[in-house]
């Protein structure tokens, strides 16, 4: 994707540097113009890498670490037609993943020491899924499935559709990979106990109230028990605010797509100055 | 990019349906949960043609239309397989879309009747930046340069790396499309001035204060006529909750990231029903 | 792929063609040299759309079914110089995967009514993994995993290099999605007992001798249990020729790459004839 | 295609690795666990340059070369994370490439010292034409033409639609390059002499018996002869366990699709031991 | 290539219709400006049809053939947004091609009824090979090989690094498939006749006078008769204002670059009218 | 499009070399058979260095600059396979560009002095348009918009289909990004004025004769300076051989297609030297 994201910003080239010519070695750093938590910078050496061997990144955070106003985040060096030339398109992909990942922890401090975790969804930027779960990781969460083929989840509609719940995890089991598993959607509770009864390797109680959860939780564990079966339980579709509720009612995982559908971006700028100046 | 987004989360196919194999026809709509301004229809029957040609889409809302909580969007009809493999696709396309073209009317509402326009920025998500501009302008805002190949435009560090901003702008004439504009950002009222008596086609007032450019636009007017010239003049690097006093200041234009950078998803949802009974 | 695999054989274009310009409408079909069972007729019908519409194929077959010597598999019509074009790729295809389909059902019928699935490897073609999988369910068989990135498996290498198979699990289980499974690849009764113990989704035993095997089942099931816990046991490196024996051992699953690797094409031929004289 | 094949291994990424994060730099080789034709090694070697140019590889055999059962083809040295990354997608295609040069180097010896030579068809796995035919070389094979549009061959249905094998000839000598040949493919000895006569560059007898071809071919050398024209003599369509007896009628040339379509793997396997340890 | 030629001119869309935002379905015609042969009506179809499969276009002259001043070559019918972003680009090949198919006539008549051959060179425009090869056929030319990899061709450099003619013949005809010519640059007659004697399918007599080839033709038809070979005798590397006497020295081709090198466009443009005005 | 090129010309890979197996590396040089200006030395040298990393090249002559006949444009050095393989796709370009800078030059000098641009037009070759462009500034023109996208143009046909060109203007000024110019092609005095009056940029003189020309000129500037705006005036649609009296008419600019569509590649060729034999 790198060259679609430079060649998005770069066209038929740059015209300004056209009329400078400027082949100056350069020095120049990246300053932080708020706090949060830094995603990006293997993204960003790769796609000046790309962009021109010859310019040089020293990273002073790692990716997933916090960052407070005024920091430098990184240095860089090389001829300055490249580092403008990249510049726009590096700052935009680690300003919108840090956003991302420093949305992520204050969700994940919100739930620290309940032992739960908190999980991304698909809700994610078209062309961009691979690099949000990142920034998600980076910021304390886990992944869901990143797409469609990589387990199975029956939803309402398909439950709707097919003979009920035991009869289509029975034939996902025959057509889809025996590596992969499957994740009931329930919408009820009556819902729920069917899948752990069928042997679905997962329940998402979507929408349902903390004093739902509350009971239904209890009741999942026993029924998986009895079959000597595990089961994940996952709280899906909550209102971020009552996030530490939901985390206390004994499920393993709550999913929200607000670090992605609900974070700004982080402020970050690049300056420049004449080699030797900055250092 | 159609495929590019579709392959990212069907992978190696839709894990859920291999096992369900359901042919059905089936309606659907979209549910709005929120109000707002939508953006996005065009693009979603494209990628659903794209995906499958059998799939009929009924906008009921046109791009840069307003719509209230539980109205509904679009209506949708195909078989059941292809509805699904789209559905996170479009939808993560048009909340997303949608959020920024709310965002922008929001702010365009604010500076309304002024004849002052609202332009956006380069800071737009990478691999989609036509397409958030396509947005901001269902919301009312004008576009700025589409990239670096777009209209030569002179920032600090040009200025600082050349010999000044007229010998810049003279080099630029030479070696630029003679169809493309020179604008520069000046950051004091010295080089807005120079600007203008450089012969540059518009100025950028980067990060002043109202005060400030209440009292340079006149001059910059004057300099201009006196040249038998026209300026655009723009305030850029403002604080958008401040954007009604920018408005009153004179300037033409007033450009803001805020749209793309910090704004909300807008929260649509795709509804099924079994053929016959939604309509 | 399919313009990949028409260029391929295209190259500048069919030159013996450009000579004979015959733009006759003609019938034609696809006829069996051997019995077996048919895998490709969708992607043959795929290919054919894509490089002209017109031309229009009535399968006989469907996938996964099975056909004898001189049976008819499909009937094609088009223009001479489409079928012509299409003819050696399509072919190519159907013949390589149906060799695979029918490898596969051989050694599924060899194992059939004992509950044992047979699964494949990631020993495929390099170009045509999904395709070779595809055969191999069209061929009474199951996938494993689609690569490296649908579940985790830990084999011999990673878990000399890591901690052991507990802390290793316990590290995987952080890092990747909570909806992938966890997999152990044991060389001996220790390993394969760790791995239950630890919390494997799957045990895949390689290269044991079925007494081993035989002795080793009932002892995980049985640590399964105690823990409430299920195992997916896994025979793989085993011998084709004894894969009954293998199958009587109690294991869920038997991987082998034989019909991959070692399965020869199924010998089809396109017959032509004039229109109307073959209906 | 290497980022192709590399991608359907990969997807997403290597999940195990993600949670075992080793740095490690180690050594390995591939043994061979029966005896061959190689081919590939160079074809690995940019395979894994292409994933990490930090990999280096030290090949044991030249493509061609025969190695016995135990024999080491080639060291490695590496990250362990890009040794895995790749080791499945070198190994398919140095297993599949080696069987196919093993199977050609069988049938090649069969014909030696006869001064026929053995040549490849169009029947090969579709994605690795090009690859294929190397292998074919690799194993003293003769390639035979690449594509459709690497000479012309009239073949039965062409002559069956045009005005006959003269004027067919004729009108492709007007199109095609002119540094292009025409080849017949001959059902009966009639069309073997009309090709001769009318100026074919090559005859391929297709089908036709030992004792038929063994007649007919100095009949077409005197035709030949007669015009001062030269021509080339192929047999193909022929069962490979009669090579021998083919190889005696005076044909100058025998074709074969059996080292594509009816060869084995070849086992290889990749060992890692840590660095140092395996010198 | 059409979506690069037209990405090309379009770029991010056009500017001007975006404003307009005419939907009139309109007609339209392309006009000739001077007079000559006419090549691209395939290709403007599919230009058309890529880009908006409602346009129609009736050709009124096929590729091949001769046009006048003020003639009419194609009528379109579509709506004005789809005419206006395909004119350029459709305009651009159309009238590049027709210049070499002019001026590739123009050379064809000179050597009319002597039976001689004019063929083009490897001389092409990047990106554009095949289609000014298929101009050349239109004006009345054939082609030499296609490319590298079409036949052999020993050059001068070729002859001189490896040890002779005879001997590198012997090598190629090992190493290319048994269906591609080698053909053999001669700067000498000795060369030429080297050629001959060591089996080449063709001789290239490069920049020798009229005289020369006159001399050698006889010497060269004498010594393949003698060996009962036929060989194909080219000159290349002349002046085009001598091509007529080239013609009478008895070589069976003449090659030469400058319908593709030095040729001008053919003027033609595109007229709209309102519908129903212009039929 | 490197890839694309230099497939084009190797295809399935060069025969020739096939067969030689030359390992050699050896000097090359670039030599001028006619005198004019040079364009395409970086491209060259990408198009090598992506060959083949080991290929040095020394440019004696900057793009833009003018050589002679006898002169050497570039000394090389590498394996003779790889100089090979890039010759003749090196050559096309640099002497099809070069043949434009070579025109354009010619053109540029008859208006010398004068103060009048000379600018392109976008009848360039497709797929080589942005290197056209810049061979038209290597010789010293300057370039005209370099797509639909890069400034708008009323044409006749859109003036037509709208109300007029006050009303398009003032549309397109909503539609289009502040930072870009519209220029109005005028047939007419009228329309030329109306354009001047309604604010175009730019406005296009075309087909107009030079006494037109010389009148209208100073009214347009005139209705300019009234209205405190700046107007660019250019002459299109022009006899080249007219061009020094079109120079002296007043215009700004004067766009001409000659250069691209009119002119002759320049003659290169490349000689090969052993090793030191050369220097």
């Amino acid at each position: 994707m790198l060259d679609t994201w430079l060649d998005e910003d770069l066209g038929r080239g740059d015209l300004t540097q056209s009329g400078i010519h400027s082949s100056k070695i350069v020095n120049a750093h990246w300053e932080c113009k708020q706090k949060g938590i830094f995603c990006g910078g293997g993204l960003v050496k790769s796609l000046y890498s790309h962009l021109d061997p010859s310019v040089s990144i020293l990273l002073k955070k790692a990716d997933g670490e916090s960052f407070t106003h005024g920091e430098r985040i990184m240095k860089l060096n090389g001829p300055v037609s490249s580092l403008l030339a990249g510049e726009r398109t590096a700052l935009n992909l680690a300003m919108h993943l840090s956003g991302i990942a420093t949305a992520t922890e204050k969700l994940v401090s919100e739930i620290q020491n309940t032992g739960v975790l908190l999980a991304d969804t698909r809700k994610t930027t078209p062309g961009l899924r691979q690099l949000e779960k990142y920034a998600v990781r980076c910021g304390g969460g886990v992944n869901h499935r990143l797409g469609l083929d990589d387990a199975a989840m029956l939803k309402e509609n398909h439950i709707a559709w097919s003979n009920g719940i035991e009869s289509s995890i029975k034939n996902l089991r025959k057509s889809i990979p025996w590596t992969s598993k499957i994740i009931v959607e329930a919408e009820t509770d009556q819902q729920a106990k069917e899948a752990v009864l069928a042997g679905a390797d997962g329940v998402l109680l979507d929408e349902m109230s903390v004093d739902s959860i509350h009971k239904l939780v209890p009741q999942l564990r026993t029924l998986a028990n009895q079959a000597s079966r595990e089961i994940m339980i996952e709280a899906s579709g909550i209102d971020p605010t009552e996030i530490k509720s939901y985390a206390s009612t004994g499920v393993d995982i709550i999913s929200s797509s607000a670090p992605v559908t609900k974070s700004n971006w982080i402020d970050f700028s690049m300056r420049f100055s004449e080699k030797g100046e900055n250092e």
